[in-house]
């Protein structure tokens, strides 16, 4: 099922694709209402066409934990080496967007945004100490993140990473919230980044080298995980600062996340004044 | 006015310290709602004595801010230089506790968990690239805070400090949530902590470095501050890893933080088998 956050005449739902349309649930209201209670939405009967209605993010979480230089290949070219175990920060929600919605920032704050196409991981049952046996069934579903990171600010200026993956609109989420029973293999999928149709990555969350049951047994010894609690998984190579010389988003370029099964998450960029 | 969140039955209701008595709020019914729409609260006419309800955390934050080496002597004692700029990194909100619940965590995990006295600024009114003289109408209060750190994880073990910061329990908040007409000037507090009645840290918040209109201002031009967002304003010396040797929490242990006209919030310390 993909389950959609819309609006339509100022008014936020939640919805089903289906057929390229989106059908209005008749329960619950809210894509974390659907979470929290683990349960499938019941459909209704109203359908809108796509473009007569904005898409929203999926949900805004309640913590975004994500996991840093979790694909050898970016690792590498970043500098860094392979960490033993996850490399865990935060993105605070306030810096969630959905589909369509500009990244924004003014270049008094940065000059270096960069893309990071990720594959999310939604909770959806309280996952507190447990196993990697047990840890799917925490997994409510899934969809394309992009990671949107000031590297100015997280790679010279700053000694934590916070400030420059937490701006408003660096994370843009959906468009869909794909759920788990879709997904029979969320370890091999297609990630892929491009700017104004530009490849820039193109990996296969195959080549994760912490998997989603290791992510949620390690996240889980440390804190509970949450129902709309999401998980950033790591990306791939091929993003900017990796480039020779560096290459950073510009004003009126769209990035685009795709992620095989999970749809296609644009963003335009704004430079603001 | 000094807003509590407490529990009575199994039923977690608002109430205000009167006379050393809890008075339950006839509406809102929560303080997120309270602060959410800025509202003073109005009192109903049921009273509970203190000693017959649970005190909870005031509030569980959207997101949790936090600032450090924002004591010139904290700095000094940690061997960090003072930062010419506020120093973000994050919380997740999971780790929150309210007042007497347990610190805990298990030796496998982190082998030194270190206290840090803070004064809490709660957010009332959304805040979006405000100047420092707009700063304080957006704060809806104050409430003591100890930011508990693993210093293992955050110090030698990982590269960010999340995961050693945002351990479960690793928040306490509290004990009551006091409104912002109560503190004239919140520069001007005497901030402490103590380990079983001794005196570890005691300080005054009119050594802040950057002072709250200049946190609230500056954070505000990177993301947006919601109501209910918390910021920790950073902790004085007399931390443990400051000490020769380092001296760290131990099972049994009480560990308080108390800030003047706040209020004081204990927790005991728990390791897990």
């Amino acid at each position: 099922m993909k389950l959609v956050t819309f609006s339509h005449n100022g008014r936020t739902r939640l919805g089903q694709l289906l057929d390229g349309e989106i059908m209005e649930m008749a329960w619950p209201d809210s894509m974390l209402a659907a979470v929290r209670r683990s349960m499938t939405p019941s459909p209704g009967s109203v359908r809108f066409k796509l473009e007569d209605v904005k898409i929203e993010a999926p949900l805004i979480p309640g913590k975004i934990i994500a996991i840093g230089l979790n694909y050898a290949d970016h690792a590498k070219e970043t500098g860094k080496e392979v960490p033993d175990k996850p490399l865990i920060f935060a993105k605070f929600p306030s810096a969630v967007i959905g589909p369509n919605e500009p990244i924004t920032w003014r270049q008094s704050i940065t000059e270096e945004v960069d893309w990071e196409a990720e594959l999310a991981v939604v909770i959806g049952r309280r996952a507190k100490e447990v196993s990697e046996d047990e840890a799917m069934e925490h997994v409510f579903g899934y969809m394309c993140a992009n990671d949107v990171s000031a590297r100015d600010l997280q790679q010279r200026k700053d000694l934590q990473w916070t400030r420059g993956k937490s701006l408003d609109t660096f994370c843009p989420l959906g468009p869909w919230l794909v759920t788990r029973d879709e997904i029979p293999d969320p370890h091999n999928l297609r990630i892929t980044s491009s700017i104004n149709g530009e490849i820039m990555q193109d990996s296969n969350t195959s080549n994760l080298i912490f998997k989603i049951p290791t992510l949620i047994s390690y996240l889980s010894q440390h804190f509970t995980l949450e129902p709309g609690d999401v998980i950033l998984t790591g990306t791939p190579p091929g993003v900017g600062m990796g480039m020779n010389p560096p290459r950073f988003l510009k004003d009126g370029e769209v990035v685009t996340v795709s992620i095989e099964g999970l749809g296609e998450l644009s963003n335009p960029c704004r430079v603001l004044p």
